[in-house]
């Protein structure tokens, strides 16, 4: 670790810091896996994502545009079709969501075997 | 993306996507990341992560040593000395929030841009 740098994430109010706390929101690790395959609409996230609500997603997307991770993409169309993507500043993140969802799938089991053992 | 298996990120209440809640907290990665290098004392992890509060720090040492990712070691001393300790789990755990906090470090200043572009 390097304690003494600009971009160390340790330090308050540092733009790493920032951004981990973007990141580190419970749903956004799982909107951002699923934009890493194709754009998605709002009501096929919700149905992908079990466990989220309408209004929550909402919030999510908005906080994950805001921070530039996506971008809205509303369609000339009738009805409205709106669909959501990720910017290329979200792409770059892909790599390092896929290692963590990758890291749960494999050891999410052992995380519940403990959660048990201490309950 | 694999929607059809068991350790699918996306199922409600499937092991993986517990454990992507339990990382996904806004200090969790931080102390990770920082226990990957050495045991610390609660204090030493205070002073180091810039922002936290002691209550804050002692109840996410709590989750996650609930959830398998450390452990508490009390030496026989005087005055008592605790330190924090990945276990082998969460040691498991450290390339992929190695992968997080680097892109963090290397892109935090384009999300930055981001935030003032929307503000």
């Amino acid at each position: 670790m390097r304690f003494d740098r600009p971009g160390d994430v340790f330090l308050a109010d540092c733009p790493a810091r920032l951004t981990l706390e973007v990141i580190a929101d419970k749903w956004s690790m799982v909107v951002l896996h699923a934009l890493g395959s194709r754009p998605w609409r709002h009501g096929e996230l919700r149905d992908l994502i079990g466990g989220i609500s309408s209004k929550v997603l909402t919030q999510t997307l908005r906080r994950l545009e805001r921070y530039g991770m996506l971008r809205r993409h509303e369609y000339a169309e009738v009805p409205r079709r709106v669909e959501y993507e990720l910017t290329d500043l979200g792409r770059t993140l892909l790599p390092a969501i896929d290692a963590l969802t990758a890291w749960a799938e494999n050891h999410g089991a052992a995380v519940v075997d403990a959660l048990e053992e201490t309950a």
